[in-house]
């Protein structure tokens, strides 16, 4: 009898965020595959599966990709239920979509469980809606973690015509927001870096574009960056659990 | 004493796909404001509120938006538990912003319940990873109801450079097409149409820009259209609860 893997969103970190279908997977599961940004009180969730991290460190794989497709494919084999756990949803800017073919490809039963992105959650969070009558009509979602990633849809968008939402740009802040003023988006678009979000020591900074890459952090929480006017709003409809730095520079 | 209003993401349809937090919400409220695309099997864990629709009937308000804020605002006032109950996330192409700033406004308690939100999880579960290394760095995601939505975003992104997500775009789903081939997208860029995403009766239509718009549907299930390469991932990554009917034009 062969098992299934279970591509699983855990949603921005709180436990409670995560959907039903995900906590049924994690309590029946044998073999858990996460990665860094999974928090313990998420991992906790898995009573009797066997944990295995497969996460980067220090920004290089501590397993590469085939090792995680081989490890995924051979417990199934055994007829295990695996999870592969992945922060937010599996299928932005992850590799699920790699692993769903290397499934297809050996014939492994899967499933996608979507979860809540922090695209979309944690600036909601933090009191601000990514879309807003006369403010945004659309938004758009980028990895900012390398300039291969980011430019070339940074370049791909008219300025200030939708919200943009950046996820893994915190190091790279300076340069987004530099390159996007080039491209003529206004210095003083508003900013919002959101900290950490739905966690208990959730924080959220406000700026600018011309701001925002001289802003320093000591936080390791992971951090979604959105831009534009729908920021604006971070003030009038902010969220109780959101602690907001209110900092416009 | 004062009650508390939750403006909560109902997800995709499937009740197993709404959080955790979500499920209780419903499950302590006394009053809850549901829109159409709520189905009855999420409506039903709402076990002892009273239910009243407030959503769209024929493509008009059937309660005009003052008057959803009044009925929170009241219900909340009198100690009770509200939740505003809205299709995938509260935040993403809907009113959840406005209404946030009422009860900010009104001096009410209110939180954020994020929600899955099917501009992610349509494609997914027809699997059609928005993102896919070499295919699509980044997404966005756009409302097609009318043409002062869907054309400002639409003018606003260099053809091909990112996934297109348009939600409530059946009805405009060729003129939409027309626009993109016309600002230089290929005819021949792969389009998926997923119809009740994480319900029972999904299906998925696929097909091209030049043929999305004579292709016809009789369905009332909500659809999610994807544009861009990574929909061509929709063959080899297909989902078991996918019934997909592969007819490139």
């Amino acid at each position: 009898m062969s098992g299934l893997v279970s591509l699983v969103g855990a949603g921005p970190g709180d436990p409670e965020l995560l959907t039903v279908r995900a906590v049924n997977r994690l309590r029946e599961a044998d073999l858990v595959l996460h990665d860094a940004l999974v928090p313990a009180a998420v991992l906790a969730l898995a009573g009797r599966a066997r944990l295995f991290y497969v996460g980067k460190r220090a920004g290089r794989h501590s397993i590469d990709q085939d090792t995680i497709h081989k490890l995924m494919i051979r417990a199934a084999r055994r007829g295990e239920r695996v999870v592969r756990l992945k922060a937010g949803d599996p299928f932005v800017l992850g590799r699920g979509g790699e692993e769903a073919l290397a499934l297809e490809a050996a014939g492994i039963p899967y499933e996608i469980v979507p979860g809540i992105s922090s695209a979309i959650a944690a600036p909601a969070l933090a009191g601000i809606p990514v879309t807003h009558r006369g403010l945004a009509a659309g938004f758009a979602v980028v990895s900012g973690h390398a300039e291969s990633a980011y430019a070339p849809i940074v370049d791909a968008i008219a300025p200030g015509s939708l919200t943009l939402v950046v996820l893994m740009g915190v190091r790279t802040r300076g340069a987004i927001a530099a390159r996007l003023i080039a491209r003529g988006w206004p210095s003083h678009t508003p900013v919002a870096i959101v900290f950490g979000a739905s966690q208990p020591d959730s924080f959220t900074w406000l700026g600018r574009l011309d701001s925002v890459g001289e802003a320093t952090f000591e936080t390791e929480l992971p951090a979604v960056i959105v831009i534009g006017e729908v920021v604006s709003l971070a003030h009038a409809a902010r969220k109780p659990q959101a602690q907001i730095a209110e900092r416009y520079a």
